[in-house]
């Protein structure tokens, strides 16, 4: 590795300042800088090994999806205990979404540490979310899963996953439910009427039929409450066949 | 989780056997074994924990097929440092397959201990893989990252993943650069000839063609070995437009 330590730190941009710079990415202080190094390194450097292999954050996004996949699941797994595997499957594929990624790698201004030979605006929508994962994979190899988690926890789940806001915005029992008639060809229908009953507030009630027979029912404070809760009993009633 | 706990354990196959057929498993003690009485858990039994949400070993598959993915990941990446993100993703798919994690599961007789109100018989070729991913996710939640690398290194990785036949036999550079030809529309045309030189042994070299033009060449001790090594340089060549 030394010949190649030396190809890679002789293109550090002044000295020490990666150091810092990752240390204020990262929030804790690197171990191994070589990693890191790979993981801002373009193959338009043409560098290779001792073995002939090449050098870039290519192979490191690999791993870096890996590890965020593995994290995100965990925390779904926990945070939406109600979830079955279709739904935390479609929880994880919004967050670790190539739109969300580029975003997160947009934010910490990853591409302002590239070392490349190509100029950085010809580089596709996509680099900052590859540079993205590259990190993550850095962050593995450097200080192991634990530190990914962290790195994950502080750069992801803390500040952009909200589990309500992903449930209610993002996927819906209910649209999961049409999409799932609408490729099985099935009729269906929400039938909403207000059913206050002894109450102090106003309640409406929902039956939802499927092929004129009903398969749930619930009432909640809202409409789209209602129907929601109809949806995701519907769900869970049919989840043999829906997933 | 005190109720869910007498439900499962009360379900337990002559009490503290499960311990021990763990233990058996695992190579390891496990801590909280409610976590892998879950993971033997099938729906049929209608558990539900204190806030209705249904119990089985289905959603621990999620959690256990993404810890799986993970430490695959980071295996093939130390593994093969000639790969790139491509040929990982592709090696790893082989490995994670259904059917290797069906065998997988099979091979430790997983079946055997999942508490069910349908008969065993009636599971589909499936339930095996199942189980093994949900195992992992027990374990993920009893002992963490590090115990999950530990059993998938002894169970999966150490008996099962020799790269070489991977490389070899799953997947050849040379099918690769086919794959890729036939996708494009493009020509290619693999000329070998006799070219031993001043070597002792018989040596082969091949001249690969792509729309009549050379794009690699290579020598080596068989044809096939020299086949296999011009695809490589092919592949790598013309990589930003295969990959």
């Amino acid at each position: 590795m030394g010949v190649l330590r030396n190809i890679l730190n002789s293109r550090s941009d002044k000295g020490g300042n990666f150091f810092s710079v990752l240390y204020k990415i990262l929030g804790f202080k690197p171990k191994n800088i070589l990693h890191y190094r790979k993981a801002f390194t373009h193959r338009s450097l043409n560098i290779k090994d001792e073995k002939g292999n090449a050098v870039s954050f290519e192979r490191l996004e690999f791993l870096g999806d890996a590890m965020l996949s593995a994290v995100i699941a965990s925390h779904l797994f926990k945070a939406v205990p109600g979830g079955n595997e279709g739904y935390l499957t479609k929880m994880r594929s919004k967050v670790v979404s190539r739109k969300h990624l580029n975003e997160l790698g947009k934010d910490l201004k990853l591409i302002d540490h590239v070392q490349t030979n190509i100029p950085k605006d010809q580089f596709g929508a996509n680099i900052h979310g590859n540079l993205f994962e590259a990190l993550i994979g850095a962050i593995y190899l450097d200080r192991g899963y634990k530190y990914c988690k962290r790195f994950i926890y502080e750069r992801v789940i803390d500040p952009y996953v909200d589990i309500e806001q992903l449930e209610g915005q993002v996927i819906s029992y209910k649209s999961l439910f049409i999409e799932w008639c609408q490729k099985e060809k099935r009729e269906f229908d929400f039938e909403v009427y207000e059913d206050t009953g002894n109450d102090e507030i106003k309640h409406f009630a929902v039956k939802l039929r499927l092929d004129d027979k009903v398969v749930a029912k619930a009432r909640a404070t809202s409409k789209k409450k209602a129907e929601e809760k109809t949806a995701k009993r519907a769900y869970y009633a049919l989840q043999n066949k829906i997933t």
